[in-house]
């Protein structure tokens, strides 16, 4: 096993490469472009990492690893249209930098280059790769569904919207470190378990993302604090805000969660002290912890040596204690 | 083997139990809805016309016809979207009828659809239809683009608008005759064949279908003749009266090109004239033969009963046999 910056550097040589010199470039340019942002490229990492896991050189899910990383740059692209966003990891967006037609075009022929990495391997491995890609692609889509949908909704589930966060981004971390362990060959009861390992672990995360776009230190969270609220976002801890806080508190919230002052620093601070009040932080922080439980118990199945379980909890830890 | 509407009662059953019942619904809905409109369905028939061409029960074919079609509807909603099409097949667009990111979202997840019916067979095939796919599909992205870059330039070659129409449209039909090579299992050699086929086929069929724009009957031809002229398209018509008209005309067709009157007739009238006069359209006419010719001359080397390359040239004849 490697660390994280190892998996990093092994990956950042091929996004340059991909695309290069392909014609006609109003379609290959903007691929360039998105790819050449950068990133963590934690999806790849995770690929590259779980096929050592498995005892397997990660030279050998280089492919599959690169599949992950530009599909998920095509979800980028098209989301940041359907979002009307202007910035990209502090650049413009695709279709900000060119247009609309250029985003959707550069985004369809990304989504089809993604399935032609696994073209570099066998039969089987290839047919493996390619269904767990299109199970996952597709619910991706329907993760991103429905958050539009919830937006215009004011009766959304926790449990609804657990599967949004789980569809929109969970499904990619644990089906970036079952392609690992594909290519890897191993049991398919342990690419089940490091699967439900990325999944829960990426519920978490992204738990964890809602709590600190409210409690997190602006010194270090990479987004605005408060962005979720300002946006009227029901996220996690809005949805369990308004299931615990008393008629009062709970008049005051749907309010604040529907106004757009020019000027939000009253509003957020009050929003935020409803989530502490209602115990919707405390639920929050729990729900974490219990997502990130959820990933270490799998890692207890699985039929590896004791010193890669060590490495996956080491990085799990990791990931999840991101400072509030 | 069986007549074409045969074929098309065959996969008509299809379309709508694809995505019947899905969820969410904001997503599927609008799936269901282009499937619905309905077409000649001509790509997924070749598919299962070229499976019994090689002795295979059309039966087998499906999954993969049902592939393309879901493919060519995919490429429909987004090409509606980049031409801001408000109409196809006399019903609205996807966009119009829902939105643009409803447009967008759910092409996205039909071309992933798409692949999923390649897992209706066995890895090895499976991988050849996935990777026929693959480049076919990216082709056809290059097409659109091609399409698009054209409109702003005046220096089109035949060449290059020969190549456009190649990715654009005939990769499709080639690929479609080729998948049901594939699930056939007969030679590569045939397989190449039939794809060469249907490749030459298709276009010879666009630029019928550049001709037939200008010179259709109204009353027959399905969209309204004289369509390109009024949108200034540089077709081959276009580009060949540029090579061959003389001076005077060709400074006449330039203007008529940079024009966009309220009342076209005199426009349609006065460009048709300088197609007929310049040469164009016996040299269109003249290319349709030329490819419909190449593609029943690789009828010729292939490795299958006369009797099926009768009814491969008879469909070709019929297809190619439109009035002018």
């Amino acid at each position: 096993m490697h660390s994280i910056s190892y998996y990093q550097e092994k990956m950042s040589n091929h996004f340059s490469q991909i695309v290069a010199n392909k014609e006609p470039k109003n379609l290959y340019e903007p691929i360039e472009y998105i790819l050449s942002l950068g990133g963590k490229r934690m999806r790849p990492v995770l690929t590259l990492m779980a096929s050592e896991v498995f005892n397997v050189d990660c030279e050998k899910a280089i492919p599959a690893a690169t599949a992950v990383e530009v599909f998920h740059n095509f979800s980028l692209i098209h989301d940041d249209i359907m979002d009307d966003a202007p910035l990209r990891r502090g650049n413009q967006t695709v279709h900000e930098k060119w247009d609309l037609n250029t985003g959707i075009l550069s985004g369809d022929a990304m989504l089809i280059l993604a399935y032609q990495f696994f073209e570099n391997y066998e039969p089987a491995t290839f047919q493996k790769l390619a269904k767990l890609f299109s199970k996952t692609a597709l619910e991706v889509c329907e993760g991103q569904q429905y958050d539009v949908d919830f937006e215009m909704r004011d009766d959304v589930t926790i449990q609804e919207y657990l599967k949004m966060i789980e569809y929109k981004t969970a499904v990619l971390v644990g089906a970036a470190m079952k392609m690992g362990a594909i290519v890897a060959e191993t049991s398919d009861e342990n690419a089940d378990l490091i699967y439900d390992f990325g999944l829960n672990l990426g519920i978490a995360f992204q738990l964890q993302d809602d709590y600190l776009d409210a409690f997190g230190n602006p010194e270090t969270f990479g987004k605005q604090v408060g962005g979720d609220i300002i946006e009227n976002k029901k996220t996690y801890l809005y949805l369990k805000a308004i299931e615990f806080s008393k008629a009062e508190e709970k008049q005051q919230l749907l309010h604040l969660f529907s106004i757009q002052p020019s000027e939000n620093t009253d509003k957020i601070e009050s929003v935020k002290a409803i989530f502490n009040s209602s115990g919707a932080s405390e639920a929050t922080k729990k729900a974490i912890q219990d997502y990130t439980f959820k990933a270490f118990e799998t890692l207890e199945k699985m039929d590896i040596e004791n010193e890669k379980k060590t490495v996956l909890k080491a990085f799990g830890e990791n990931l999840m204690g991101r400072n509030v």
